[in-house]
């Protein structure tokens, strides 16, 4: 916590003496625009041409492997729970709740983030309890509301018989046991991997200024000038640091929030896993990559609008009250962070039938 | 049921007759092949080219509207619930479960059929208690297992907030009440019309004899012979009459089904809407195109397998005995029933996203 509270507090730091910087610039539109494009390039950065690797390799094999496997519903204990139910493409790779249903419609305790980018993050979870991708899809399988499998070995006998084997020699050349656990992590990791999804923002960050609108640049101004690139910064917008939700009051005397029996209260992030009362509160940033197609927001999925989500976020964690025209051009910045669907996710593929 | 059984009795003389035939012949390989190909052709019809119409126009919006709305999970109850849950493009356009799941995983009384090709059916579902697509669609979303709406008012609110209206306008114009739950059903139906799957069978049935492999004729020739064609016929290999599920026996005494609470015991079929004695254990003959690729089988799920399915039905509907090879030349044949997942049906739509 103390290494990224710090990072924190730097960044925002820098964010508020630039923002003094830009107000306190006289000179014409161009050289404004210019100003703001180099402020832009020192907090953000592209999304990188290419995924990034975690100890694995791309190889088309194991990508569509983790596709297949992505898609994959019948190794949850009710046959209808797979990667895809909460990361579904007709939803910008989230689900549109505001909390997730696993197995059996059991209500899990956060609001789904989107998949897209997400590798490119920090760590998995609002709570950054899982470290990778490749984490997050393995422990989701004995998870009893994700998928509901007593072990490990369950899942690979049911791989086995689904027909998979085949898939994983071919993914996983030379090991000599293919089939496993660990090897679902990889082959899911390596296709989330691929699922970047470039926006009119990355064009505008390596130069085009016209990528933007006019109001887009001023709600890229605002959002800089309010402190919301405080967190919300880096390649993906977000998801690079744990912050308090709540630093001005309480967040559920705003946001409505209702306490979770899952919770015994209120949901106090980090501090459910850590037991450490220095996590109280304490929450992974989102990323904010296509965040204008994935309502609803926050941890549990209480802000149902942008517009909304903007406003309480200026309150609760800045001491802002933003004015309407205010949250209308963050809005349109934000916006610009919104890319395509991976053609590739959208298209589902046709699993293995075991039918003989 | 009448009208349907004498359509059932008379294909079935028919083709006990044909089969009588086909076994007397004994000329060259060229001539059998020529009258097997005649007897098919007198049994089955290939696709129709295009979508058959039904009291609509299949505009490319109305057709897009309903994939949109096949795809729309948030006009269910749960959030989670929608067309493409159990009509799956990963699995066939059906789910890979003996009975499907429903909102909040309330568990469905039937197995899900595929949707491909299914417009060209006699009826809707197990119990042909759905005329068409378009009924079916509509009615789903009041069932308290299905959707679970309390009305159709409800969902047509629903549509609005989820910013449908522009879609609904499109898809009919002119229409004072463009967005409606009648407009529903045919916006889906008219998506559902659209997914035809032509296969190798319909290239042999419009001539070309290689299209089938030996094995697959000569399964042909089994099925034919054996009387499976005397309710799998026309285009669809089913679908187009109603039959005694269990008629040497007690369906359940060979399925290994169980007693339900839904139907207070066995699934009786029809019966189970009509209260009809004579339609006890009567089930809608389901179509067998896509058949390999959509297991589980029967109403309940209980066959996991294809051989298994057929050589249950050989001894349950025509007291016949089927040998391994036999049962293996006749599932060679069915393959030849498996048509490409329609690929506008397997990418999923980016849905309207009411995020402001």
């Amino acid at each position: 916590m103390r290494k990224s509270s710090w990072v924190f507090s730097s960044v925002a730091l820098a964010a508020v003496c630039s923002a003094a910087l830009l107000v306190g610039t006289s000179a014409g539109a161009a050289s404004d625009d210019q100003a703001l494009l180099d402020k832009a390039k020192s907090l953000f950065k592209p999304l990188p041409e290419s995924p990034a690797l975690e100890n694995t390799a791309l190889t088309p094999e194991r990508v569509a492997l983790g596709k297949a496997l992505f898609y994959e519903t019948r190794v949850s204990s009710d046959g209808r729970q797979g990667c895809v139910s909460c990361h579904n493409p007709a939803y910008y790779g989230a689900d549109s709740l505001p909390l997730s249903l696993g197995i059996f419609g059991k209500v899990l305790p956060r609001n789904a983030h989107t998949v897209f980018n997400t590798s490119l993050l920090m760590a998995q979870h609002y709570g950054g309890n899982r470290a990778t991708v490749e984490e997050q899809a393995v422990k989701a399988l004995t998870s009893p509301v994700a998928y509901g499998n007593t072990s490990f070995e369950q899942v690979e006998k049911k791989l086995a018989t689904l027909g998979y084997q085949p898939w994983f020699d071919k993914a996983f050349p030379g090991e000599a046991k293919a089939l496993s656990v660990e090897n679902w992590g990889k082959a899911i990791g390596a296709f989330e991997r691929t699922l970047l999804t470039p926006a009119p923002f990355d064009r505008y960050l390596k130069g085009d200024t016209k990528a933007l609108s006019a109001q887009a640049k001023q709600g890229l101004k605002t959002f800089i000038e309010t402190g919301c690139a405080g967190c919300h910064n880096g390649v993906t917008v977000g998801g690079q640091s744990y912050q308090k939700f709540g630093i001005t009051q309480d967040y559920w005397l705003v946001t409505g929030s209702t306490e979770k029996e899952a919770f015994k209260g209120y949901d106090k992030g980090r501090f459910q896993d850590t037991k450490n009362e220095a996590d109280a509160f304490m929450f992974k940033v989102p990323q904010l990559r296509n965040v204008a197609m994935t309502p609803p927001y926050f941890h549990d999925g209480t802000a149902a609008t942008l517009p909304q989500a903007v406003r309480i976020m200026a309150q609760l964690q800045l001491g802002k009250q933003l004015s309407d025209t205010q949250v209308a051009d963050i809005v349109s910045f934000l916006e610009s962070l919104t890319g395509e669907v991976p053609a590739d996710f959208a298209k589902a593929p046709s699993l293995p039938v075991a039918s003989h």
